[in-house]
């Protein structure tokens, strides 16, 4: 390894200088170097010499390949690929995260996966060189992602509470509160047995709603009941029927998500039950598809797109070595429709 | 640029051959290729020794990052990113896609844009050696990207008829048959005036489906009107406010997604109309809401996720120079819910 000059003794040599000595563009520079159509042989010949006389090394390569650094997030989600066309949460999330990157000319770098694979694929974008940073979503309690991750540098931002992020920042939304909020509510309509449909019992969100759930109804003295399903229409209209077919049926209940509260008014309807007369039922999330069923639901409302945002601006932080930038976004907060009244007597 | 050896002559070193003759790992190889934590600062220099002894090359670095080929689809949409989380068509989509890469450890670069911005992202993947190819969706008349992406020889798959592809290998749905179809079915059940609330006019899809449209109501001697919106629920519900407030209102419309079908049940209720006994409403492409609503909604049905997953296979063949894999998909055919019946008289 020798080094030349004494200016540039300090200073690898970039794309733009590898452009610059050989009079080309630094895109030019660029399709040469990836072999891509573009230049011709000479031109490419001219680069190569200019690269080589330059010392410019490979391992600036990702980040130079357009003459400028890469960004790109990455997001590995470990849901069944079907279901998450029908999750109106992730594409709203998604859509706040791409409303960021676009504004700053970055990509979205995204895999669907086996819980499992999650580690390996994080490990292989980041020492690949294909992610400057990645959002983590659906945390466990105790998930094996946090020391794996944290051990090999990666800039990340958990979604979920700090209690699962471990040294990682993280954004969240108090669910906690928002539970105690829609018992609360409920329980001021009349109702005394309340059911809960939640996700799938090992994410962390779920043992933090389920937790302050049982609370909050032991406080007020009244029944409440959780039924454990996975998000997805079939499952959740599954643990509703459970619900209702118990001796003392609830007279109301909390999903853990839009989709399932919708499935719920067609299990309402095989019942004979009617919407709120009979039965409660109120949302979470509030996607628009709330405000389109009939009755519209009620639902415990958060802005998911901006919470994608948020999540997006804490990476950059996190990518730009800005501090710790954890923080609490906006709480979800009750929006009462029409699926939701006093409770039947 | 001096050769030495033999055997090694014709090939060039990948960064297997720079592992084993520092003896490490690939994975470390690329870590320290990549100024990424995790190898210690003797054991880089000599990686970084043997990649230079080995005249190991930069324009290998995007295809060997990992010490494997990187396998990265790309797709850019042009939509409004708070518009994209409600529509269930893209993350069926986008799911039917990843049910393909995943399986293939590969990985989906995603882009939310600007309409003009799609040329350059796409050139910017694909020169920038970020993408291995790309699916074109969204195709308008005479798209501009079509040339231009041609030009650069981005293996692409265009999402949509042959008339819209140019050179590209095309996958799409036979949407005149499709259109043809409803509007039979519906002139079957006695409607004289159909009402149809199509996608935004300059996307090629529309442009057909009016087309088909305006031919076979004209076949049949009834009235065909189009109401153009975006696929949104509000710009839907309005449009189909507007099909409803001229002087002989239609007995059914039909919707171009499912979202606006969704929307002109709450916009029926508005109106005092019962859906069907007032008005037939027939919604397009029927993911799960279609059945979650009351009443369910009729459909003209095709499986999107099986869609993206067949675009994304012959996007594979594209890349691996397998010849022109250009075929219609399943065709969209009729689920006759509880939203169309006989036309009031």
């Amino acid at each position: 390894m020798t080094q030349t000059g004494s200016a540039g003794k300090e200073r690898r040599a970039t794309i733009k200088d590898v452009a610059a000595r050989a009079g080309v563009s630094p895109s030019a520079v660029s399709i040469a170097l990836h072999d891509r159509p573009g230049v011709s042989a000479s031109t490419k010949k001219r680069i190569m010499k200019a690269a080589e006389e330059l010392g410019w090394r490979p391992n600036l390569a990702a980040a130079s390949l357009s003459g400028h650094a890469v960004h790109t997030v990455g997001l590995a989600i470990a849901r069944p690929a079907r279901l998450l066309g029908l999750e109106p949460f992730y594409m709203e999330f998604i859509s706040g995260i791409e409303s960021v990157l676009s504004r700053r000319s970055c990509s979205l770098l995204l895999r669907v996966i086996e819980a499992d694979e999650e580690i390996d694929v994080h490990r292989e974008w980041w020492q690949g060189g294909r992610v400057n940073g990645s959002i983590l979503v659906d945390l466990k309690v105790d998930d094996p992602r946090i020391p794996a991750l944290a051990e090999i540098g990666l800039p990340a931002v958990v979604v979920g509470h700090p209690s699962l992020a471990g040294p990682f920042a993280s954004v969240w939304t108090d669910d906690a509160a928002a539970i105690g909020e829609a018992v609360r509510y409920l329980a001021a309509l009349g109702h005394r047995r309340i059911g809960r449909v939640s996700g799938p019992a090992e994410l962390g969100h779920s043992v933090i709603r389920t937790e302050a759930f049982d609370r909050v109804t032991a406080e007020l003295g009244i029944q409440g009941t959780t039924a454990v399903a996975d998000f997805s229409p079939d499952q959740g209209g599954r643990a509703c029927r459970s619900l209702l077919l118990a001796p003392e049926r609830p007279t109301a209940i909390i999903f853990d998500n839009d989709i399932m509260a919708v499935a719920a008014l067609g299990v309402a309807d095989e019942f004979g039950l009617s919407v709120p007369g009979d039965l409660s039922l109120l949302a979470w999330d509030d996607s628009q598809l709330c405000q389109l069923t009939r009755p519209a639901l009620s639902a415990m409302q958060h802005d998911v797109y901006s919470f994608g945002a948020d999540v997006t601006r804490a990476l950059f932080e996190v990518m730009q070595g800005d501090g710790h930038p954890s923080h609490a976004t906006q709480s979800p907060s009750l929006v009462p429709r029409s699926s939701t009244g006093r409770a039947a007597n």
